[in-house]
């Protein structure tokens, strides 16, 4: 069960507390909200890591979203306290995959994945360098749970 | 070619202009405005259709959303004059599949899919009236190229 | 200083991480996020208080919008972890004003207010329950500092 | 009354239909919508001065947002059409100023203003070259109805 596997991870999960901005008519979380989450979740595990995704930028290179899939199992709404479990499920030279799940106490309310692409900010696909890599390859993927 | 294949539906595509709060910190549209697009686009064609989703509504059902997948291609930047295409692609008495393209011109900026539930109002899923399925399967669908 | 007297608040502030999706192509937060901060503020505020927003919902009365002001000083970006201060500065039986500072450490990055109407939920004004009102006037708002 | 002299403008006002993800859960449109609207309506109003906010950037400018008001009036909902008329009220050469109005039909539902520095795109304040004043001043204001 990958999707419920945070409470083993070595860090404490993403939490968010749903914003009335993200509600929509039908009284429920709009489902483009999602995908911020998971890139919220996606900031966390990368501080964890070792490698904010600022210092990234900063050092020349964009990660640019090249895929998104959403599966939707039950709706969240305003004032819900959620936890947003984000999992690096492959890295290579030049693209990486998160997964993601949330999770209202032990209810699974949502999975997803993102793929990236590694880019220069002129927005050509570039290889990360050495130590970038290392760092999302090991040690902090091999502490992860499940990937 | 479906993804670029509006030229031959019996309707104005939708057009949308970038907007500058759409964009991100990487000087390109953020990857979750492109479902908030294809939801205009689909707003647009079930307008076509005869079915303008706020008299779903108002009829007391929700499409909500099961799934999504986008694949972006290439960035749309602030002030790009865009058209997103959207077709319903399979129609089930309780669940459907819209399909989306958005273009520049000619260029193909990304594809998705959105998967809907038909629910009522207290987020159960539902069967929808047989009037509204024959608007969404016929005559709109049956006008559709390549769907 | 108004502005910065969250410290001799009885309650801890909220503290938000900048999100990438609020950014945009200038590189900083767009503007129109702030006030989804503040909202996030009065949230946690009305939560203090006793008075979470959505039991006030539950009970058939929305608080809508009536006004808006934000000045902004300097910007905020990606990733900065920013404290957001609500107060509220008055309370009628169908009205009330909030306030708000957005800070980063000790650096003031703008200030705000929220006008706000009592309505029913077909929208027209209404005169909140008293229990409600003694709830946003005391003790509650006798312990806000400078308000 | 000024709102609503958007007919007398020398251009056609921007229009724009409700997006769903513009609403919120009182199924009414978000409050913190407006201010995109604005800009939206900005976007154009600059284009018809022959101004374009995307030329403005490319020769190194920022208009950054100091403040912002909004009045909302009445609410309005998913679907519905309306018009954002913008003026240019005030230009210096730092400095400027515009107002908004937003329509439904002939019924007002809100106004706003924001008020904008010119910088570099370090953020510091400067003066905006002659020739890119003199496109916001003059013909396009003198044009303008009761600026």
């Amino acid at each position: 069960m990958p999707e419920t596997g945070s409470e083993t991870a070595p860090w404490p999960p993403t939490v968010i507390r749903v914003r009335y901005a993200e509600t929509d008519a039908m009284g429920v979380v709009h489902h483009a909200t999602y995908p911020v989450w998971f890139e919220v979740a996606r900031t966390d595990l990368m501080h964890h890591l070792g490698l904010p995704y600022r210092d990234v930028e900063a050092r020349g290179y964009y990660l640019m979203l090249s895929g998104l899939n959403v599966e939707y199992r039950r709706a969240a709404r305003y004032d819900d306290e959620l936890r947003i479990v984000a999992r690096l499920s492959s890295v290579r030279s030049r693209t990486m995959t998160f997964t993601y799940a949330v999770l209202r106490g032990d209810e699974l309310l949502a999975t997803g994945e993102t793929r990236h692409i590694a880019t220069d900010q002129t927005y050509r696909p570039a290889r990360l360098p050495d130590d970038v890599l290392s760092l999302l390859q090991a040690p902090g993927r091999a502490r992860l749970p499940g990937t």
